[in-house]
């Protein structure tokens, strides 16, 4: 699949600098990527603090400046050693490289824009583009494997949350009303949601004993159903583990894969072991 | 099991197309129908936005006329065309039909009672109605079964819980008294219940040494139990997953589960469908 | 074991009746008690509520005589029907029987004891008592055993909690300081118990950055190792109900019990469904 | 491996007591070092109370002096009868139990340094160094497995709450700002942590409806996330539990795990450790 199999132009050795992890080389690229992203993030938010954005903030400004170029220069190095730069700039991974240059410009010409900000702070899904090279992140593909295979029913889980909330933040207001905090539906929901996450923030409390009743009835709704995506989370990761089928060309049919403990193949009926061969195993159960 | 198997009159057709979603007409019905509902409920939550209800209130009022008589009409279509319109007014799915149509007309001729709000609320359950019909569902009936079967253990779980708050509520009300805001027993199982469930409000603390001790205890209680009802749902849902397995007893060895596709079985290496029994084989894969 | 298996005088007639619940007598006996039990609950809670306090408090207190009085009879009554009295006075019911009795005599004589309060609500223990006899408490059996044996695993576990908001309790009252809140190290440990188990009142919260951020670390530990618990007593439960052993002694050896998917019995190697015999099967797999 | 076998001089007897458990004075050894260092704790705990610091300071400050000298004793005595004490001085242990000596010393000298508190507390982590003898850290291995091989999984957890919190907390900036209490990005994060993990401690809390919108997603997010270092841990100690089995392949089929007693493949019925290989069987059963 690789596009430079024996890399010789300078083009085609940047390429295996920057696309790929497993010369020293790309790795030391690697980690100083991480490193700006990282130094890129911690600037954004020293900014953010009033004290040191007085004090400091021209210095930041610099050194945002400087961290844009970098990645100008990254990004402009990736799409001249790309072999098919076009394919590249419309990939996935080509936008996400790309918003980390963009903000600061548009930043920089309107510099109160406070909601550039967050395009900035996006910055960090960069660090998963970095780390997606390193072995962590098979284990990843295991829990999306989960979390996939049990998507169906975490939304089914969510709708009866959603409309749990409702229903409880609906009953809350008509019980306790404006007067005790609960000033209108969507705000009581809000406090329904609060509630039966178990965050229980405090900014607005049930005062009346049917209110509190109703409450506690909420927390321990929350509490005991959390069960739920918990069970069918697990339920599933285990199902990915135990992946383990018994790996053994059937002598008669040649089914080749079977349930753990089986000694028929349960296509044909044959024994998977007969006791007449003596000849050596060859095949092993993972 | 379909009443009309070939539509012909207008009757037939508008019972496929409101009743059922498998065609065109009928998942655009589902489709509008929800988007009503939606509607409806965001008009009830609206209104009960003080700044909104002095600004918008009439509109709404409009608006919530014209939900019920959407509501109204399809109410009539349903018990028009409905093969058995007795049968169906008597059902459940006829009585939720019908709350979602009663309450605007009470709650307009009576226009103060707050409490109708509930019951415009609760037509947020015809939200169910419709998925029902999606295959989504089939996914609730999977967590519906893994519930079920653990009733017995979770009402087991919930009296436990019912009795510890009782006891901690009673013994921090002895412990804090009326001085620190455990005013009464009620009152201090309500907190018993906001501490043990971890979801903490903050509007009743313990202040006393004692208290705060006999608190740490009820926390860290409630914080490693909700592992109970955890581990209940999880090892029946893990039960529940388990059987899409064939459900047929092995005519020699009685093993009574195998995978889906089985022939022979495959501990004992018999046919599971014997040739010379001459029945159609009642296999029954879930 | 019945010691009246054919019950014939009104002593053996009330100790079936009292004692046991297979009788419609014998149900209804243990509805009452229940009621009772619940009643005299209610009394006490109702009670602790000053405004009821003041305005019913001697029909309440005249109630909890009457209580206290069914209570003394029930007493009675078990101690004459019982089989060996003195057995039963000595054992575990006998004293949660008798302690349903004492404490109102001795709040009675003593009105002001608040912590009497405390015993006249341990009389909910009763209903356990008495909810013993249903099919529900098998269930619990379920549980306890599942408990049990992750008992010393979960010993590890809050020994291991009691460390960790120690620790995390004198950094903060070192980090914060008195200044904050965080008075003494005790208090610091009740705070740390509060963050760990993601309860969270905020009756004391972090003000230093340093405090913050080892706040943060506190509440990403509690988060993260709740699933502790949850996996070792998932675990425990999912081996508890998975009991499932292949029933069928070993044509050769006699060895009754085999793993689930067992061909070859795993003593004396012998096939545990040998093909040449054409016996009808008379085992079955649980 | 014990390297007095047959304890004769005084040393060696001394050995066995302080370094061991299985004879009674050891056990009586262990026990009396676990009080000291518990009343170690205690008094570091009392003496951060003010009241108390005033009134029994000096008494603290004696008990303090006297602990330091038991634990200096034990220190010599350790260093004294190791068979090799410079191993034992520079080990792991040997650097815990001299921790224990020296900070009371510096403190001493320094009465103001509070920070010397902390490792005053860090006297705690002997407690594991006394109970690594008893059985019960044998369950504690146990978690200890299950935990280290979901190691890579809880880090790339841990990492995708770091960006989770990283991202809201940036976003809950920009929408409720510092007028709402968000006052800088790193606050908002900590506010984030704080939401994410349902601790909730109500010090911020978000004032806009958006603000809220964004609050509820988070909190249901922290709520239904909690269910992935459950399942990972839960199907890991699960995995652990299930090893109690006998490692040792099938010489025909090569089956790897057999029930613990087996003498025979259940799947192929083959001995597992046939009589003509002369060899000593190598069963391990963990």
């Amino acid at each position: 699949m690789d596009p430079y199999p024996r890399p010789g132009t300078w083009r085609e050795r940047l390429y295996i600098i920057i696309f790929h992890t497993y010369t020293p080389a790309g790795r030391l690229f690697d980690t100083l990527l991480l490193a700006v992203i990282m130094a890129s993030l911690g600037v954004v938010m020293l900014d953010s603090i009033q004290a040191i954005h007085l004090r400091y903030g021209s210095w930041l400004y610099g050194l945002e400046w400087i961290f844009t170029g970098l990645f100008a220069i990254e990004y402009l190095l990736r799409v001249i050693c790309a072999p098919r730069p076009r394919q590249y700039v419309t990939s996935f991974y080509g936008f996400i490289d790309l918003l980390a240059v963009l903000p600061a410009f548009i930043a920089l010409l309107m510099p109160d824009a406070q909601y550039f900000l967050v395009i900035r702070v996006l910055r960090m899904m960069r660090v998963f583009r970095v780390l997606k090279l390193t072995p962590y992140l098979s284990q990843a593909d295991f829990l999306m494997v989960a979390l996939s295979s049990s998507r169906q029913k975490i939304t089914v889980f969510l709708l009866a949350i959603c409309t749990l909330v409702t229903m409880f933040g609906t009953f809350m207001y008509v019980i306790e009303g404006p007067a005790n905090g609960f000033t209108s539906i969507p705000r009581s929901i809000y406090w329904a949601v609060v509630t039966l996450t178990t965050v229980g923030f405090g900014d607005m409390v049930p005062k009346t004993a049917l209110g509190q009743t109703l409450a506690g009835m909420i927390m321990i709704t929350g509490y005991s159903i959390i069960a739920v995506p918990t069970g069918i989370f697990t339920a599933e990761l285990a199902n990915a583990m135990r992946s383990a089928t018994l790996q053994r060309d059937c002598p008669r049919c040649q089914k080749p894969t079977h349930e753990p403990d089986s000694s028929f193949c349960n296509r044909c009926g044959n024994p998977l072991f007969p006791p007449t061969e003596k000849s050596q195993p060859e095949e092993s159960a993972h």
